[in-house]
């Protein structure tokens, strides 16, 4: 297990730190771990993804969910945030989701296009920004030029920035696959190389071994894997994404080993609200459980 | 009594809302009173106000003592900001004072000039600016011209707008003086037209009659003259401050009007840390008795 | 004595540490103190302070001076640097000062007009800029304006900033002066609630009473006084100026009363080279002799 | 055998030279020469590179290693730099790199974006910035546009711009392939005209001359490609890098003849750590013994 | 007496030293020193300055005048050269002057407003820019803004910049008044401080002493006076004008003295065509006899 760090030995601005103290410390179970919401299927998959649960198309509902269920943060886009944040602004820390894409050309030159700023999230007193970056994809030269503006901004800001970092592109399927131990790995190092605070990735899977490179075409167990994951990220906070949705108890156990390789939280959205409400709040539940298990001191200025 | 204001009925946009909402209900005593440590006096008067406790003129004891106290924020200057709220960046929130000036030269045409920005307040995790307004200098030409480009920035960024309305300048003198009732009255509704989101004066005296205009210039009680303030500035969130320091029962009397005419909170620094710790945390606590018993419910989005 | 600052708790930014790590221990005695070479009299006095030593008018021999008696920074003007640190690029660090002023209009509402900028000091490769802030002067609002964007830059480009923080203006005279304890401790105070992370001052002399506020018009030792101005800086680091040449002993004696207090340093420029070469070297050396017994042991990174 | 070339006959300007002159004459042996580290493997290769020295996944333990062995510098990403590099700050020069690819795609039009700028360099006290050229490629339009721009900022803000000047794309591998000598020599003078101040090139190989232009294709020695390599980027200093790792003897060989040649000096990455602590410092200290014994004196400006 | 400085060793960049070496060694003498023709009398003085020789009103016979006489360039205003260079572009070096005024006003607050561009003068083909700075003026703050934007702009274009360095104010006519030895020497030194590549100045009269400080209250002769002038003009070329129209042999006799102590070269206007064309002509070739007299060798690089 990778010891987690301090936000104190982060190389964090003053302004990232009070943001992320905010996020770490005053939210959720207040023990540095973070339980995020995220909610921009929407425009990524399209309602498809609200009709197992027509209640979860609706963003106010999503929105008291986080709040009854406890959230460190939810995760929107512009629209949703600036019509329904108002709300319960302040009552739960916001993610501003600043670029996205729907899923219907093909991925081979993904890119996720920005329709949001760093100053939008100012401006709505957010606590942090969240950008999409296909690791791998060809078109990773507009990739890099949308991001690099986006990084920037949010240093003078001192805002922190949450990189999705997804393997992505025609090469990655012929490299084990964007879930790979390979690609999630790689992805992790590359968000934490372009300056990343913290960085979600998807859950990594060893077993995907076909055309990795020969350092990867090895057994490893499942907890190795995130355990690498979380080194190849160094000081840049590491969230597991749920993804689509799978048994409650694979996902636990996802959740188990993250945590156990010192992830600093998970962000789960369609395996928590493609149910029903109350069952929505039992699988949070058991998520909490797992977070008050791998609690992150911290080390106080006043003591 | 004024009724105080829900931040829903405030008239506020969604970042300055969420800023509010974490100073208010989520630091001191969470529920929508406020108590502010100030911390500008080393620039406004000197380092002659630490000469009654030493310790104090060290900002690092400052802000552990907003901690210790349980403050809803420190007001303090760029340089101590950038020098030393990183240490406590998140566990308690700053309002970053953006002009200030030394009391030197002489105040007949009292400006305060601006050497910070709203941009710096975002980059370093502020949760308000603020910005003292001499009500009544001759010098308001150029005091309402950077106060514009302040209230501009602070809109733009969803940041609230504190102001210290200080009546000032040769004519005031002739007037009742800086804290008549007069001259408070007039300087709390100053603010509340040019657009403050929270306003902080100096508790009224309504026997200083000389010079004021009729309406004044007749028999008013103490509590009659704060609850005009507080009407004055309507739906501007009135703090009251301290001042100089003065005899603990006469501040205490002095808060206990003030949240009874449904001010929000106030601002206490000379009085609070010029004597020793001890001393200082007895004070604060009676402070908070008295902040308890005027609760501010919110109206919450999740209900 | 206050305990002097090491550079990983004094609030800097990751350029401004690299900056000023190289000046104050990879220069000099490497020993976390400082010996400057200030050498701007040439704009602020006129030539006239050459006469003394003709070949001081010549900023080649001040840059070689500065090489030999192992000074960690010489701070010049814009032209000299333009024009001569060329030949020294490197070899000693340039502190560029970005605004002075003549000496030959009256001081009154004096103002040191900026003609630098922070990105020239960027482009000659200094280490620090230098910016003359006039405590006290009726020109406050023109002077913390510009200020304001060297601060700014400085920030951006992580540049430390050196504020010559000196008393000045018609209303000092009657308040004990421009180097009473007084006007001093409120001169150190300012540069530090403003942001400087240098800050220079004249020694400070507490028999200098007549007209100051009452907390000062008492009985302090040099040495109290000294004390006092440097727990005033709190973070921000402290050099004492020479000023006129005076007595070498008189000189030595405030040198020594400074390292004592904490001060980080000296800037020194007429008692060094209002005197032949040889002679210089022997007075730098009797300073270094003091510096050498103040060390500040840094806490390494690498350890 | 090239002689070298003292900074002062480099044609550069005053801060390029001082930060020149800090790199080469107070780090490292402090004679002129230079050994760097590279730790951009994380991102151009991915964390597969680590897999033989898990330590060195660690930004944290490169750096102590570039202290412990007496590096003039290391060269990173943006991300690392700014979360690891505060806490050396000032003790090793930094070389930001501006851009930079993961290996996923196919290299047929390799351009490396650009994710950093020269503005956040000098933001981070860095003394150079490193850009990745790809002489050959079919993407020249692109990589020639965002490199003008690094090119201009560099020149603008007097910061050292080492290209690495990498062969690739579809047409090389058909004229000896990229460490060809044609290729590598083709590639110091392209970043020669093209104004890098310094060039990265790796080792020439004579004996590679399928397909190489007839000028190549006749025998040379080893020692005649690197010395033509050298003159070839004339003013431009030249490092040679270490490539994937080899034995050390044949390394040794290479760092020999280059140093012969007149290189500057040496860039070894994954050949210093991709082996234990211990191990890595031993190679370490046998670089050195080849640099030392190829001074290359300054002309003091103080003499 | 100074010996000159050689281009090379002036701290020039490639822009600057080429346009003046045009200036220096490809017209006029070809030998290093410089005879100007100033017109800008027109716009500063009106066209009183024209009745001596009504010729000289039209700027065609200036120029004329410039080319026959051999002169190193012309300094005129934007609407002059707009509507005269053409002529004779390229064939006598322009300079440029980029600000001026009117002498209707009183001087006590003398400011010389900027109406034209260093843009301006490379678009024209300039081989330098002429900026008027009055040393001592009350209105510094506005003259040191407009001059840095043109000091910047002169370095971004390479362009040579030529301070017309005057002393002007009220408080200058108590202290020596304007052509006082104390007044020029500290003006020629205030040029060099803000970086000027060229100096103008007025012969300094050391006779004038009234009010001036005490170094200056002696007894010295014509010549130490301007040699201490040229010395504090250091790397700042430094030129002589005449000013109104004295006696020739007084003129003749400055200009000897000027070139004794190391100057570049003269800028005479009314002394040269206030008087009928041949006049000026004889006059110009005793001029250019002094200048033979004290050629100023190049090291060429070519040798």
């Amino acid at each position: 297990m990778q010891a987690w760090t301090d936000l104190r030995e982060q190389g964090l601005d003053t302004g990232k730190k009070a943001r992320l103290h905010r996020i770490l410390y005053q939210f959720g179970l207040r023990n540095g771990t973070a339980l995020f919401l995220p909610y921009d299927q929407g425009l990524e998959h399209g309602p498809r993804d609200f009709f197992a649960n027509q209640a979860a198309g609706d963003p106010a509902y999503i929105a008291r969910l986080a709040l009854e269920g406890g959230f460190n943060g939810i995760a929107i886009q512009i629209g949703l945030a600036e019509k329904f944040y108002w709300d319960y602004a302040g009552e739960v820390p916001l993610i501003l989701k600043l670029n996205g894409k729907t899923d219907i050309p093909p991925d081979e030159s993904a890119l996720s296009p920005v329709h949001a700023t760093v100053a939008d999230a100012v401006r709505l007193g957010a606590d942090a920004v969240g950008y999409t970056l296909y690791v791998g994809t060809p078109a990773a030269e507009a990739d890099f030029a949308q991001y690099r503006r986006v990084r920037e901004d949010a240093a003078r800001f001192g805002m922190p920035l949450v990189v999705w970092a997804y393997p992505r592109g025609s090469a990655i399927g012929a490299k084990g696959g964007k879930d790979s131990f390979y690609a999630v790995d790689y992805a992790a190092r590359t968000a934490s190389e372009l300056g990343a605070d913290v960085v979600k990735v998807n859950f990594p899977h060893p077993e995907k071994r076909a055309g990795v490179p020969a350092a990867y075409d090895t057994e490893f167990t499942a907890q190795q894997a995130i355990d690498a994951v979380v080194r190849s990220a160094n000081r840049t906070l590491l969230l597991v994404s749920g993804g689509e949705q799978q048994g409650d108890e694979a996902m636990l156990e996802k959740a188990r080993r993250s945590m156990e390789a010192g992830a600093t939280g998970l962000i789960f959205g369609r395996n928590v609200w493609q149910r029903g409400h109350d069952e929505s709040l039992a699988f949070i539940a058991r998520l909490r459980e797992i977070l008050a298990k791998y609690p992150h001191e911290r080390a106080l200025a006043s003591r």
